[in-house]
């Protein structure tokens, strides 16, 4: 099964053995977005202005989830995150709000799971505080759009 | 702020109060994708027609994520989970796999949340499986597909 | 040893066995505080007043340890909690925070504890937050204000 | 908002970016206690007298708690304690229990969230084990006494 | 696949559907053992008889792991425990300590699982705590003694 | 109480102190096993052949029952483990299901109870997937086979 490290050579699961790896500062960068009619994302947005902050609330869910990530996936090693910063954008276009998650550490693996993993607990959250409004809201766009450092060098998505 | 319910009337969040709500049979299906190149499909798929079973990690991944949706959504209500099942399916089309999470409970509150976070950690569970070979994969088409029971009665994605 | 019901008659730690008990409706409020400077004070709320919220984001923690109780308090029974508000007061005379907490749900125990936690937690992330600009900082004043349901009936503190 | 280093420049809250802090050691101590009556004070003593350990299991969750600390506080980095104890005093003036907890690592951050989280879940504990005997003791007191390491460097409560 | 109820009939695996199961009263006990030599024994039982209680300690986080039980079995339904507890018997023929655990529920699903993981957890955390004098002690003897209500109905061990 | 190192001189239970221990390599093997009928370790052989993957779901909770170690057992340390394999090996006998669990970290404390809650939560995941077609299967023979790394060095067991 060539490439798919999360495998042994006999095809087992296992969690990768990074303790040779050296630690190095790591930095990934995801986004996602939720879209929802623009009525409800008035709705959303006057509560923001005002105190009801699903926008706050969003955000905070992110960065808490971050630190959940290795709870959820269950090849990815834990570590201890040293920063998550999620920015949270109203997009009247969307229309709804796009979430960006950044996420780093000094550590022997990458961070990628933990952004991703920011960004879909943001959109959940928002979800679940908008869904008495509306229920065919739809969540997507999530992806890594760059990460740095370890072995496998930088990347920027195309 | 009208109609979003996890908001006081002076617009300070809280957990919405439940416990005069009759507990009724609830069923949840929210559905969502990952979209990977089809040769990281094709090591996908062939891990699982032998024994690298990427297919079954992100389906058990995301029954046991449904189990934590009240950890990762701040105002979702914990609830106990009658029985939960995660469809993958591989889809050549897309390419990539085609995920439909079912959740039921008996209870007060409706288990959207924790059949939307049941797919979303499915989808997170396979790109960490898949990442070793292809960094550019996108999650998304993450929604709603049915609700049944509750106040709100029955709904049905149009 | 007369009265602690989480030991046995030898003594022994147990979580003590309700499953006779009927579910009834339970209530409880708990409050406490933290205390701080004017200044560290004024500069919490002009935060809260813009945009970098302290006490939305004390609340929001406060509302999710209730859901942590039956993980920290070691013999406490976990239970599928109905209803969480936690009310953060801006006290200039104190000069400080005061939160209060009301749980509610329909079980075979009491949500004393629950709401306890709701409040401790609330007065720790604020102190998390405010410690930049002021260490000594006291936490104080934590009780239970009232409870209604159960086999010991209501209570009110005196 | 000056010196709130949780929230960045435009007030959106964030987990501080510790990635470049060179790793020391570090060491806080808190402190809190319990107050209750002679009478209930007595029951818990007898009983630790005995073998229904009141002071042992607030102990042994207080130091369980400390490992949850990143789970409870949203912005709080998480990070490997190496070291927990909890001292628990009884204090026939107060009268009640005195907590103190001194928890170390080597680490980016300092583990002052730890050391008052330790107290707080002991003293909640012992009230959860004493609340069937007396519902109006109280919780407070709950104060960091030193901290040691870090840029800030070294720190006695006055 | 005759009678692995946890798959579907196409081999996946998932949570079974107990939403229709009636909630009825259920009792599981189960026990197991860990081996030592007579000098590590000794010594736990001195520790015990004194302050240092391994005893209460291996027992306290028994009732705790029952807790933990749908966190750690992928396939285990969450259901709100009503009752444990832990015994912990110091056998010098083993020689040894022999745990019991009995954990209690009114539910749609039987709480053997919790009962086993009870015992374990509680002879894990006595090896944790006499591994600084014994590497070689050895735990077994871990089955299911008894279950009482639900379909299948009450069941002793031969 | 010589040589229980999780106790202070007093008796007080604690987590000791490892903050001035440098961080080594650290590898730790377990194994257990779960003894089952001929006939229930045929249905879970036929499952796994085909699809329904007993022995792939217990490896993988194995894995993730390491990352849960320091949540059950109450003194132990919180580290980032770096590598987690499980070997489920099929015994006709036994009859049952040998696991083998190797842990690795590069930390201050060593990784044995990670690698033995490894093979029991794998143990306790085989029973509740094989409990519907037996109840008197049994969990036994779980000890550490061998650690390197540390101030107390290379251990084998004899």
């Amino acid at each position: 099964m060539t490439g798919l490290t999360h495998f042994d050579a006999s095809g087992a699961a296992h969690m990768v053995d990074v303790s040779e790896k050296p630690e190095t500062a790591r930095v990934a960068v995801a986004e996602g977005w939720i879209r929802m009619s623009p009525r409800t994302l008035d709705i959303v947005r006057s509560g923001t202005a005002e105190k009801g902050d699903v926008v706050g609330i969003a955000r905070l869910a992110g960065i808490m989830g971050a630190k959940r990530t290795a709870d959820l996936i269950p090849l990815c090693h834990p570590l201890p995150i040293a920063k998550v910063a999620v920015e949270v954008e109203i997009d009247a276009a969307l229309p709804g709000l796009r979430m960006t998650a950044t996420v780093g550490t000094s550590g022997r693996t990458g961070v990628e799971m933990e952004a991703l993993t920011a960004v879909t607990t943001a959109c959940l959250t928002a979800y679940d505080m908008a869904k008495a409004v509306q229920k065919d809201m739809e969540i997507g766009g999530i992806r890594l759009l760059s990460k740095k450092g370890g072995k496998s060098g930088d990347w920027t998505a195309p």
